[in-house]
C-alpha cells in the first residue's frame, strides 16, 4: 500500500457532501477539514441533487433518521449514482430497530454505496444474519464478522469497512485487516461516523475503492495512536485527534500502519 | 451518601436513550460515554418505543423543541412508562414561552418522571409560580426555588433536581444541597443539559431516584471543580470536564463533596 | 474605533437568538457565551415570535435550511423587525443550490437585516453577480467583492460584512478593512457562522450597525490570532479561540487591530 491518497486529498481539497446525524455533523466536519477535504452538510431533498452534483463523493449516515431526511438520503444517492459519484453508506444503529434496518436495507435499493462502512453488529444486520445490537454499539468483534462482510461485499459488489479492535475492509476475495487504533476512540461519540467521512474523503480521489476503504481506516487507526499518547481523557482525546488528522503524513501511515492484505 | 453507583455505571454501561436538543447532542453524547455509560439519540416516532425498550433510562429534553420532536418525547415517554424504564426531564426553556411551558405540562401529563431537572426559573414556571424566564437561563436562585420544588416534588410524587449556585435536590420531605461546581460550568453552553444526561445514567443503575439525582449532581460538580482547577477560559474547561468525568473516582466524591442532607 | 461594545456585551449579557445549522449550534452558543452574551437557540413557528421578542438581536443563518426552518426564519425575521430588534442574515451557500439563493432573497424580502455577513461568493451570489460558490465555501477574495459589497449595502441600506483573507465591512460609503486573523480559522468548521453571531453580539449593545460589524469582526479576528499562537492544529486552535474569546480584553482588540477605515 503506497499511502498516496492522502496527499491527493489536501490537493485536491474535495467536496464532500454528508447527509448525516445531529450528533456528529460538527465533529465530522472538523475531522474533514483536519484532513484537508471540504465538507458540505445538505439534507433539504429541495437541493440535495444541485448539491450532489457540486461534490466528490456523498457519504449517508443514518443515526439520527426521521422519513424526510431518509427522502433526501434516496434522493441523493439516485443523484449521486446518476452521476458517477462514490456513495459511503454508515448504516449506524442498523438491527437496533426494523426502522433502522429497513431504511438501510431501503438505501441500498435506492442507490449502490461504493463502500459501506459499520461496525460488527451492523454489517452483521445488513447481511441478514442474526445478532443483536445494542443501541448503535457493537456486539461482535470484527472477526465474527467476516463470513457476512465477504457475503455481503460479493452480493452487492462493493467495498465492506468494519470497525471494531481490528478493523476489516473487504472487496470480494480482497480482504485487509488493520489493527490500528486506541480504545480511547471508544469512549468519544461518532468516531465510527467519521471514519465514515474521511472513507469518503478517500473516495473522492480514489481510483479503487479498496484503497480508499484501507487508508482511510489507516488513516483513522494511526491519528487515535497519535492522539492518545498525551490525552488525560476522551477530551483531550478529541482535541489532539483532530490535531493529528491534520498533521498527518503519509510517511506517518507507511511508519505507523499495522496492516495485513490478503491474498 | 455511599456513592456507589458510579461504579455500577462502569460496571454495567447502561443504555441511555436521550431526545434532547440539537445544541447539546454531541456534547452530552460525549459526557455520557465519558462517564461510563452508552448514549443513543433517536427521535423518529418510527422507532423511539423500541429503542427505549432496548434502553435502562429515558432524557427528555425541550431544548430546540417543535411538534414532531415533541409527539416523539410523548411516545417514548409513554413506552418507557410502560415498560417500567425510568424517565428524566428537563423542561429546557419553561416559562420562556407559551410553547415550551405547555409541552413541559403536556409531557407531565403523558408519563411520570422519576427526575424532574432544570433551573430554579424552569422549575418555578411548571411549578405555575409567577416568575420569569430570560430565554433559556435563569433568574432565580435555587433557595427561592425550594418551596416550589418541594410542591412539585409531593404533588408528582418524582425528584426535583434544581441546579444553580447551590444545587437542589428533593425527594418529597427529603431535600439535599449540594454546594459543588465552579462559575465557568456557566460560561459552557448546556451544562444544564449534560446534568440532565448524567442523571439519567445514575437513575439507570440505581434503586432510588433520590441517590441518583444527588450522585449526579455531585459528579457534575466535583468534575467541575476538578476542570476548572487549570483551566485558561471555557474551551479548555470543556475538555479537561470531559476528562475530569472519565477520570472521576468514588473517592473523589466522597473526598470533594460538599452535601447536606434533610432530614 | 473606541472598541467600547465589547464591555456594553460583558456589562448587559445581551439574550442573542439564533435559527442557525445543525452543524454550528453548540460552537457558535459557545462562543457567545464565552463572549460574554446570552445565547438561545429556538426554531419552532409555535414559538419563534415570542422567543424574539425576549431578544436584543436575532441571527439568521441557513446553512442547513430545509422549509419548516426557512418559515420559522421568516417569521421570526417579520416578528424581529416589527419590534425593532436587529438582525443578522448570513447567507450560507448562497448561490450554491438555486433553493438558498432564492432563500436568501426571500428572507430579505421578509425583513431587512442591519447586517449581512457572509464570504465572497454568497454576497456575489446575493448581489445578484456571476460567480461560483463550492459548496459553503468561497471561491472568491473580499476585494473582487468589494463592489458588490457596496451596490448591495446602498440598495438594502443595511451593513455588509465580507469575511476573508482580509475583512470587508460595508455601510454606503463608509469601508473598514480588517487584516486580523489566522489561515487556521478556515480550518475549523463554522467560523464564519460564529462570526455571525458574534456580530449578533455586537449589534445587540451597539448604536450603530456599522461600528458592530467591524469590532465584531476585529474581535473575531484578534481572537484567532491569540489562539492560533500556540495551537498546534485545528482541535487545539478551536478551544485557544474560545478561550482567547472569553479573556478578550478591549485593550487587546486596541493593541492588535489592524483596521483601515474609509473614509
Amino acid at each position: 500500500m503506497n499511502y498516496s491518497l492522502l496527499s491527493l486529498i489536501r490537493a485536491q481539497e474535495p467536496l464532500v457532501h454528508n447527509i448525516t446525524n445531529y450528533v456528529v455533523m460538527n465533529s465530522t466536519a472538523n475531522a474533514l477539514l483536519a484532513l484537508g477535504a471540504s465538507p458540505v452538510m445538505a439534507h433539504a431533498v429541495e437541493e440535495v441533487g444541485e448539491m450532489v452534483r457540486l461534490s466528490r463523493a456523498l457519504v449517508i449516515n443514518i443515526g439520527t433518521l426521521s422519513p424526510a431526511w431518509v427522502d433526501a438520503m434516496s434522493a441523493a444517492a439516485r443523484e449521486a449514482a446518476a452521476h458517477g459519484i462514490p456513495i459511503v453508506l454508515d448504516p449506524v444503529g442498523c438491527g437496533a430497530t426494523a426502522y433502522r434496518t429497513r431504511t438501510a436495507r431501503d438505501l441500498l435499493a435506492a442507490a449502490h454505496p461504493a463502500v459501506i462502512r459499520g461496525n460488527a453488529s451492523e454489517i452483521r444486520s445488513l447481511a441478514g444474519s442474526s445478532g443483536g445490537t445494542k443501541g448503535v454499539d457493537s456486539l461482535h468483534g470484527p472477526e465474527d464478522v467476516l463470513d457476512d462482510a465477504v457475503a455481503l461485499s460479493r452480493l452487492l459488489g462493493c467495498v465492506v469497512s468494519v470497525s471494531g479492535p481490528t478493523d476489516i475492509v473487504v472487496a470480494g476475495d480482497r480482504v485487509a485487516r488493520i489493527r490500528n487504533g486506541d480504545p480511547m476512540m471508544t469512549r468519544v461519540t461518532g468516531m465510527g461516523c467519521t471514519a465514515s467521512a474521511v472513507t469518503g474523503a478517500f473516495l473522492a480521489v480514489a481510483a479503487d475503492a479498496f484503497d480508499a476503504g484501507v487508508q482511510a481506516m489507516v488513516a483513522m487507526g494511526v491519528a487515535g495512536e497519535l492522539a492518545a499518547v498525551a490525552a488525560a481523557g476522551p477530551g483531550s482525546f478529541q482535541v489532539r485527534f483532530i490535531d493529528a488528522l491534520h498533521g498527518l503524513r503519509e510517511a506517518d501511515l507507511r511508519q505507523h500502519a499495522r496492516l495485513d492484505c490478503t491474498p
